[in-house]
């Protein structure tokens, strides 16, 4: 499918290119702001990308064949926005005038599925060309899959994934992070063409960008490529055949990430605020629109002008293109069905996310009364998954043994070259090495979770979730499913010391809106929380694990009852009565015990020595608000009965994220300020996160 | 101040090393957890910066000459801990003994101050290095403003700063900004030590980190040096005398920072586990142990082992080359002195934190009744105290012009080539432009305000805290008051959508121990923020401000009285009575509204409104709920009585944060979801957040 066809650059392609100027110029001046310049400068790369090279179908925007297009200059909307109406993909020139108000289709930002097209929300910079290198790590995975004997370039899974960055997304850590790992594998179908204007918001970047970034872009094993719109200085002539010969020469380089340097002048040809950052970001204002109107041969006095000729000719040709390539696709795309019966059965399972029938029956369980810590049962889990679900799949930002998010016996997702005595690879393997970045890993794994088919996840300690938030954050709005595996949940790490022991990071997850927090209490419960993330497919989660070991006591297989725990089932409503107070009072407990993953067995324990003393303590056992957030409203009442007002929080960090479960008659059994280095049961001891203080805090709750 | 004696390693210094060795295998042993494996292998690398290069006093931790040394692989503590022994800073054997447990001097990571030597706290990798580079910043701020005519290397100022990285250091983004910066800045005065051992906790790097290092530095702009003890796989000999020449190049070359690789096999000599992951994070066992006692000629039956000869000899060598210098330095500083009063006493001041007398009167003031955007405000205060607070300064991350951080008319930190039309620049400049890094801001800021004489703040829009929050959280950590200049604090940014609307970050900053966070409604407030956050000097604050104008009321001069707002001075408190009900009922509002930044406004409209219905509303404005914390329990009744129960909290973000001040009849005003992108008048609309819902909710609570 690699298309290597001389470009044929007419005349109405030019005047197309310059109608896309106009547009972004007449668009933001009429809502009053946004980003202009960039569009403007841009526009010959994107209207390349877009009528000449990218394989798109208007009529299926879902088309597996599809180039994938990431902007990651996101503030540059209009640089898609603009491309996608031309194209005829859903856009029309009223969304164009919609621009960045409210109910649109154009918002500030492009947003993922918001229209048709856009395969990635964007705007925080450098999130996007971090997630392409993840789509792109995807495309090979899901070609392995699926069409894992195809010749390179043969496959109907073979395709490019295109991106735009800017001097921003240069800047930002996470993409030097995911930069270093595209290298190093290999991706010869990410193609990033980077703006190259020397102008962002505090204007000449001499002041804050001056790094040779083509150097240290061949230091990460990427190809490079330069095209210079400018002539050195002498002249700003657009060579869009250079651009395309730059981004044939990345395509046939398929062992190596490429990298086109592409130097503009933003805001071009506005005459007096061309390359200054003042076209950045603001509209560039009644008489300097209208002087660019006049260089490019507009009338000045006309908005939003598209000539019939133009349109006809851009959607005409992405309509041709699309019906050419589609023809040819379709025919490979139905033979490899034919000839891969299970293939096409399991592709039509991963394009739907559905799981397969009976898949539950995979899962493990754990001998009870025996102690395990929840990372050592989580990473079980994931073993007996690895042959029913073959899209789930892996790793941790260098801590895969701390983790456990190895599937034993799966090979690495590496090229050969690139294993290791311990990790042997294999470039459609199953487990992903991150290397110390985790960053990247967040936006990678959205990267891959957006390309489509597959489930991944990744691990770190909780503590460093702050790395991750602001990849989790972008999940959590675009609703990817992707998977945070966060162990060594609390001061139970020990040792490690307070850098090491996350403190706030529960409640400053569980604020994040749209994020799954789920904390199970011991293996069982573990096993029923990966069952609740796998079955939500519109969110993303994080896991969140012990290190040290906890209980995994007998449980009967329901309701709790008398000394009978029950059944870790109520995982998956998120709360649940885990043990029922030994006596009621007109059928209710004294108090309520909140608690989850390792505190739970205090609360379990407090139960016991209040009901010595006469006390009916009931302990409910939440391992994720969000999940029981979502129940009706008579199960949460049955859990958390209204007239209860004795209420106790136990959980080992601080108590924010609990005050609306507890209410005003509750306490907390928490701790909100740092940890420190020692043993963990010093530490649990010494900050009194203990049986007898979850016993008094009842007491006094009641 | 530069020293560039040759290299005399005698035998001692050899059984020194080895003494290293031997006490890390022996410390992790003891306590059975921590990592041994850098530790024996950066001795050598150790020893000569504590004993042969570093300018130290052990007598005088805090002396204003001493080079800092940054262990960014803080994982590796016992590397800095043996050599603060060794050097008899503070530390002592019982302390190596005493490794990872309760109480010690000698936690799992290096801690800021606790104990002496320890500059900065490290173990979130990336983070070391990143800070590293602030504190060269620092070194030259502080030469600026005390000492800048002096050449180059005579001035009292004049020092290093060292840091030590581990691989993981190198991949983590933040240290990719920050050396970024570092070779835009020309840091001559920061040398690196990159122990490039090949192993990390997933054992051969090969699987995940196989850039080409030094070339990437290049890039930056950094010299760079190679020294290998493996002599290319042919042998293993500790070439320190190569380590030392390539540390005097780097001294040498004053226009930028350098890098130096030093090659070694992490864990040697341990027979069988060096060059593994098993030795980077596990104790090595007895029998291993023993081994490796014998390889090094100790006996294997002893424990921590160090003879006499060995530790008289470093702690003479470390005294007697602080001597020497103190001498000579000491006679310079005096010098300095006699010829600097004003400096001299700037200089002491700055030493203490302390603020000069009178200093409030440079605050501006605010025309009141006239719209001010509360970032706009807050670009005035800086402007108007750039003359008396000297040791003010920051920047922000590509963002000066919509942060307003740039104090008018001071020039840029940046060598003069790197200065652009719109900011000249001064290698002694004020002005700080971290481009689009701001998770490198965060650690630079942490770094300049660890080098300790100044007070540096750096902004960008709050919902970028995400990027930033491993940084912050140290800074909380840490006790160091880095200011953090948040703006664009809500959906009130409009139209560039829900990628740039923070709503969970008020609660999620808030979430971090010991971080005030501070959201002042007006600009009269604005005022106060400022001067309570530079007042306070053992802790770092964030400021959040808006993009849109919001009213600034008349008020009075005291306490809320009739139709009469309070004085702004109750910011400082954390909160305040604002404006009372126009009618109490024993002396109580019937119910009190809580509100911070721009949502104040509809909590002062709400109380016409309820005042006009009969009912008694109180307006509590809230900027800092970590200030009104620290106040007193009787001015907090003062201000929200027990007694009123109806109560509401009016924040654009998600309600979290409230619950614990409105209590259960209260009601929440907030944002549970994303934002949208549209003009701020339209989403405050449409998202509820309005007069009306003010006075709905306060009608619902009583």
């Amino acid at each position: 499918m690699i298309d290597v066809s001389p470009l044929n650059w007419t005349e109405l392609d030019r005047r197309a290119v310059d109608t896309v100027r106009v547009l972004a110029a007449d668009a933001v001046e009429e809502v009053g702001s946004g980003h202009p310049g960039t569009a403007m400068s841009l526009a010959p790369a994107a209207y390349l990308l877009y009528q000449k090279v990218m394989n798109l179908d208007p009529a299926d925007d879902q088309w597996l064949g599809r180039d994938r297009f990431v902007l990651s200059a996101g503030h540059s909307s209009l640089t898609q926005y603009i491309q996608l109406y031309l194209a005829g993909i859903e856009l029309e020139l009223e969304d164009i005038k919609a621009l960045r108000t409210w109910g649109s289709k154009t918002p500030g930002h492009p947003e993922y599925r918001h229209s048709q097209g856009v395969e990635i929300t964007t705007g925080p910079l450098g999130q996007g060309l971090a997630s392409a290198v993840g789509m792109a790590y995807a495309a090979r995975k899901e070609r392995g899959l699926l069409d894992p004997d195809a010749a390179a370039g043969t496959s109907p899974f073979d395709h490019f994934i295109y991106a735009i960055a800017s001097d921003g997304d240069l800047q930002e850590g996470v993409t030097s992070e995911a930069s270093s790992l595209a290298g190093l594998q290999e991706l010869g179908n990410l193609i990033v063409i980077w703006d190259d204007n020397k102008i962002s918001i505090e204007d000449d970047t001499n002041i804050a960008f001056t790094e040779d970034v083509l150097q240290r872009y061949q230091a990460y094993g990427w190809h490079t490529e330069s095209v210079d719109f400018t002539h050195g200085g002498t002249e700003y002539r657009e060579d869009v055949d250079a651009l395309y010969a730059a981004i044939a020469a990345a395509k046939a380089e398929t062992g190596k990430p490429t990298l086109i340097r592409l130097r503009t002048i933003i805001g071009w040809p506005a005459p007096t605020k061309q390359n200054t950052g003042a076209i950045h970001g603001s509209a560039i204002g009644a008489e300097e629109l209208a002087a660019t109107k006049k260089v490019l041969g507009f009338d000045p006095e006309k908005h939003f002008e598209v000539s019939d000729e133009v349109i006809e000719h851009t959607r005409a040709q992405v309509r041709e293109r699309a019906a050419q390539r589609r023809q040819a696709w379709d025919s490979d795309y139905d033979a490899w069905r034919t000839a891969n019966p299970e293939g096409a059965a399991l592709l039509d399972r991963l394009r739907e996310r559905a799981l397969p029938q009976g898949w539950t029956d995979s899962l493990p369980s754990f001998e009870e009364g025996k102690e395990v810590s929840t990372r050592k049962a989580s990473g079980s889990v994931l073993t007996a998954l690895a042959d029913t679900l073959p899209e789930l799949w892996g790793g941790s930002a260098d801590l895969a043994g701390s983790n456990n998010t190895t599937m034993d016996g799966q090979p690495s997702f590496l090229p050969v070259a690139r294993s290791s005595k311990k990790f042997p690879g294999d470039p459609y393997g199953r487990t992903l090495h991150f290397g110390i970045r985790e960053h990247a890993m967040a936006s990678i794994l959205n990267g891959i979770v957006l390309h489509g088919l597959t489930r991944p996840y990744g691990g770190t300690f909780l503590t460093f979730s702050d790395y991750m938030r602001a990849g989790v954050r972008l999940a959590a709005l675009m609703g990817a499913p992707s998977t945070f595996v966060w162990t060594h949940d609390s001061i139970g790490l020990g040792e490690d010391g307070p850098t090491h022991q996350p403190v706030e990071h529960l409640t400053a997850l569980r604020a994040i809106p749209g994020l799954d927090v789920v904390r199970p209490a011991d293996a069982a419960e573990t096993v029923y929380a990966w069952q609740g993330i796998i079955e939500r497919t519109d969110r993303p989660a994080g896991i969140i694990l012990t290190r040290q070991n906890v209980p995994n006591p007998a449980r009967g297989d329901g309701a709790a009852s008398g000394s009978t725990l029950a059944s870790a089932a109520g995982t998956l409503r998120g709360a649940y009565v885990l043990a029922e107070a030994a006596e009621l009072q007109d059928g209710l407990p004294q108090v309520v015990l909140l608690a989850t993953g390792s505190e739970v067995q205090l609360a379990l324990e407090a139960r016991e020595v209040l009901a010595a003393e006469g006390i009916g303590a009931r302990v409910v056992s939440v391992p994720s608000q969000e999940w029981f957030d979502e129940q009706e409203a008579e199960y949460r009442e049955q859990v958390l009965p209204a007239a209860v007002r004795a209420r106790v929080s136990v959980e080992a960090g601080i108590a924010m994220s609990w005050r609306h479960l507890i209410g005003d008659a509750g306490r907390s059994i928490s701790l909100e300020h740092y940890g420190a280095s020692a043993d963990y049961q010093t530490l649990y001891e010494k900050f009194g996160i203990t049986t007898d203080a979850v016993v008094a805090a009842a007491k006094d709750s009641l």
